[in-house]
């Protein structure tokens, strides 16, 4: 049976040189960066080199840039650390309402410290006014995040313009760019941003490996305290293959954007367009232009996204309904809900993100096997059998 | 020139049959564990395979595994994640004297939520008495942190006595086991723990990888919040091949354990016998018996640890004077001086800590080659010169 991966934003594959990277560091080369002897210094070498291709990729300095875990990590980092070391400015915290969970979840747990988060909402496209942004913020705000970009339904947000709104006010601003860096240009002076969180999973490095950049002066306080290492800001043994492999993985994805890009963007816009010919009521999400090129998502009416999920697993497609860090709450997204979405058609949800393998034949085989799996899922839907019957009347 | 690795405890090279492990992981088997097609249920099957293999090194429950990056995230996870949770119940919390800076920091940050810490003294052995953490618990305590075996001194705490203190005092007991987990017998029921960190890299496993264990039924709160991973306790996308190679590795370290401890003492106290009688003035630091089976310390008097570590490497022997989490930092051992070793004499800390591949020639060239470098770097010291003139008078 054909195999078609499109869940790019579940998890990329890694890239082989990627890897070829990575496997000195898994052999002989196993001293921990810290230590002061050769052994060490190799690796604390290669350390260095992964970030400045991972700088590179953002247009950032080398010193910028602090490691993590990954994505999540980073977006507590940012959003814990800069809030805490500007809680004596204010408890005041503004998210947009279509931040990934490890953004609002952070938020949250920071209200038993006292703060208050406003939620700034997106018009029906998931796209995030900056005038919004402007009337949340108050004097006593400690910090602005706004994603990137969407992974559930691809919208790019207007960074640099909230960006000037940001330093107008005084406010630090951090974005999430886990979907976005590797996929699309992202340039952290451009952008604007003080903070800036990726993972190296999204643009075919390893899992484990992520990164946060924090414009030189920002004043942050770790998530994890203990170590000299990361300038202070994030003890614990660097995790030294993952990191080599995300800069690697960052090199080459700074080296392929453009093509990678145009690429992307043709079989998304094939799917885009004849997704919704071939299946009745199914209904793109997200920007229509301003999106991930690498992203296609719709609803689906009278329908579970689940439902379709295993039944084009089985044959051979893989897809998701939305972000992998909630796929088993099968729950409604609230980034479809912000959106204006109703609460039955969002169920419905399907995320295709392709990934560099990507071909139109693989997109074809989709359109060819969604059709009859809808057609079968509906014929189980109490709810389309009421569609169905009102309009007989 | 002879090769010899002595600094276990700032890493561990990686089992090649962990690394093999880990390889599918890192080549086609690429799925997000928490993707609901077949692409991530295979590597969600490998996540819980790991997780039964770690929770078997420490005879505990699979499901009270939680994956982390490593040692540290693990130690600020339990102490701060378990802390706030038991917020309503105090603020209080007890510590020894010689915990990891993981530990000491993160209740250094705890302090900006109201928290105070107890440190409990230890005697020149190193050795927290149970008796004085009995002296240190009150009614408000929220939390104990004992470290189970110093990386630093090698000395093992008596952690079922302080369990049952614990227990009896009705408060929660944490034990950074970083260093002793895979290396000596390590079993959560029998120390009586409701918290344990350990990390993969000191047992032969991938750096960046790392577990909390916890007892059922203990709270915690999320130091990383926002995703359904490790049961909503820490959220990221799981570094599948790390997370798989700590499993075989822990699996390995249990099988070998016997053996491994073994071969390591004969070796550790071929060295801790020879060395002060090849060396003038050194003195063993640590327990001499309650100790790692791997690890052996000394303070050279009037020399400079790094001074040594530094000519050794140049002679091929990577060696370390304390922790790699502080190695920058130039400082006294915070441990050293619990133990009431003067400042002095705390700059001459030598960690050796002997791997699987270490051998008895290993140890006999250390000897032959330390000598001669002490006595050179003697020559450059104020400190031996007054002490030489004096002994002259």
């Amino acid at each position: 049976m054909r195999q078609v991966y499109l869940d790019h934003i579940a998890a990329t594959p890694l890239d082989p040189l990627a890897l070829a990277a990575m496997l000195p560091f898994l052999r002989d080369k196993f001293g921990n960066p810290q230590s002061l002897h050769s052994v060490g210094q190799d690796a604390l070498g290669a350390l260095e080199e992964a970030r400045s291709r991972v700088a590179g990729l953002i247009g950032a300095d080398a010193s910028e840039v602090y490691f993590t875990s990954g994505g999540s990590e980073a977006n507590n980092f940012a959003l814990k650390g800069m809030a805490m070391a500007r809680r004596d400015k204010g408890t005041h915290i503004v998210l947009s309402a279509v931040e990934h969970q490890s953004i609002l979840q952070a938020a949250k747990s920071l209200e038993r410290f006292g703060f208050c988060t406003t939620l700034v909402p997106v018009d029906k496209h998931g796209v995030v006014d900056p005038e919004e942004v402007k009337k949340a913020v108050r004097k006593e705000t400690a910090l602005v995040s706004v994603i990137l970009a969407s992974s559930e339904v691809g919208t790019i947000e207007p960074l640099a313009e909230i960006g000037r709104v940001c330093r107008a006010a005084g406010v630090p601003l951090h974005t999430d760019a886990v979907a976005a860096v590797g996929n699309m240009p992202v340039d952290v002076r451009e952008l604007g941003v003080d903070a800036l969180s990726l993972a190296a999973d999204q643009f075919y490095g390893p899992k484990g490996s992520g990164a946060l950049y924090l414009r030189k002066g920002v004043r942050i306080l770790p998530l994890i305290d203990g170590g000299i290492q990361e300038g202070g800001r994030r003890a614990g043994t660097e995790n030294v293959a993952g990191i080599v492999g995300m800069g690697k993985a960052a090199e080459i994805a700074r080296e392929k954007l453009a093509e990678r890009q145009e690429r992307m963007r043709a079989l998304r816009d094939r799917l885009i367009e004849r997704l919704p010919r071939a299946v009745d009521r199914a209904y793109p999400t997200g920007h229509p232009e301003r999106r991930l090129p690498h992203h296609a998502s719709f609803c689906v009416e009278f329908i579970e996204g689940e439902g379709m999920l295993l039944h084009l697993d089985m044959k051979g497609i893989a897809v998701s309904s939305g972000s992998a860090c909630t796929s088993r709450a099968l729950k409604a997204s609230h980034v479809l809900l912000a959106m204006g979405i109703d609460h039955a058609l969002a169920q419905g949800s399907l995320v295709f993100s392709l990934i560099d393998s990507t071909t139109a034949e693989d997109i074809d085989y989709l359109l060819d096997v969604l059709p009859p799996v809808v057609d079968r899922l509906r014929t189980m839907s109490p709810l389309y059998t009421q569609f169905l019957e009102g309009n007989k009347k």
